[in-house]
């Protein structure tokens, strides 16, 4: 047995998002087709991250097991011929550690969050990013960014449906800079609760917008309650970037 | 009657191009069918360059007469509120003077090409790039295309469908850098002949893998002979970015 890791490239926009799921399609279900089709056997692809619908990757990380004499080069060759044309796309593929496991090995993950603040709709981008049509202060949302960089209890900014035992999350970094009518949103941290990166998101698109002063982030966070949550912004601007072991 | 200049955005997957077609759709159809609704007349809308079926713009310059007192801001609103669904964006808006002409007051032309130079398929920017996956040279292709620039016959260079009177253009500049895996072509002359940047851009293609050398690309601008083209690039990864007046 060979485990290998993968690094993915996905379009989440037709997916239900990373998981497997009965009602729609999904990430995990397009690569695990394409590794059965590939290796004549039933084989579970497990991720750093598990992305909602409507949310892209530009390097999930993921791995398989492969029982097959395989080189990395031909699985990865091969799975993206097989996930054609669904997509999704391997863009490296190495072999690792038997116990190396892509969620549980993982120390560090990082997302970007991608605004485009303009008056005119998106054509090129169009679920690509989230266009915010009133003039947003990147200074004033990378100043009310840094009350929720630390340790902290992220109540506030998780779904009603998270499953993590703890609502406790370290936030190493959240970093907001503009080039033009492009706002980027750097999220770093060890893990993440299920919604955090967008309600943090859409929290500090008050504060760009001027509706929200800095002082009303950190009493957000304060409350730790989801109806003190100002905004949950879209998945269409969030991007898996990468994951670290 | 006022005339508007208008700054459009589009992608060009869904259409036949820029120009109004009988067989398919066309960008100039979406934009004077929702100019025609808005102000009740039928309405021309005039662009700097035609684009070819495939091809985008981030800021195609156009413009068309109107008869009613209209604000630009609401033309523009009027105007990308009625081109919804299609992936075609008002960016700006402004009124010019009565001979202001997008195509015939234009005295320069910008186009990118962008390459996206790896192994595996784009899953995100799938129609929005030309995937190469043998390793391309782009400091050669660089120095290969400053062979192109200046006043030369491009015959070789222009489709055999192109309507100019004559093949003679003055190329002004055309950049080749690299980021990464993306490579970026930056042309811009006055004007251009029909597929001269696609056919540019598939002959610098060569030479960045070595099967072409620079001297090539000289030989065959010399030939004047579209028998001499070795590759004509895909529309996938042409942009139509700016028109200078």
């Amino acid at each position: 047995m060979t485990r290998f890791a993968l690094t993915i490239e996905y379009d989440g926009r037709p997916f239900m998002g990373w998981q497997r799921q009965d009602h729609g399609p999904s990430i995990q279900a397009a690569v695990e087709r394409a590794a059965a089709a590939m290796l004549g056997a039933e084989t579970a692809v497990h991720a750093a991250g598990r992305t909602d619908a409507g949310v892209h990757a530009t390097a999930m990380r993921a791995h398989l097991d492969v029982m097959k004499p395989l080189t990395p080069f031909r699985l990865m060759e091969g799975l993206n011929a097989l996930l054609r044309p669904d997509p999704v796309a391997i863009l490296a593929c190495e072999a690792v550690a038997d116990d190396w496991h892509a969620r549980f090995s993982c120390t560090g993950r990082v997302y970007i969050y991608r605004i485009v603040n303009r008056r005119a709709p998106l054509a090129l981008e169009r679920g690509l990013a989230w266009r915010v049509p009133t003039a947003l202060d990147a200074a004033a949302m990378h100043d009310a960014a840094q009350r929720l960089v630390g340790r902290h209890d992220f109540t506030t900014f998780r779904s009603v449906h998270c499953q993590a035992s703890s609502p406790l999350r370290t936030l190493d970094r959240l970093d907001v800079t503009r080039d033009g009518d492009q706002i980027s949103i750097r999220a770093e941290a060890r893990s993440f609760l299920h919604h955090q990166v967008r309600s943090m998101v859409g929290c500090l698109a008050l504060v760009g917008r001027g509706q929200w002063t800095v002082d009303d982030i950190s009493a957000a966070l304060a409350a730790r309650d989801r109806a003190a949550l100002g905004l949950n912004a879209p998945p269409d601007g969030l991007y898996f970037v990468g994951a670290r072991y």
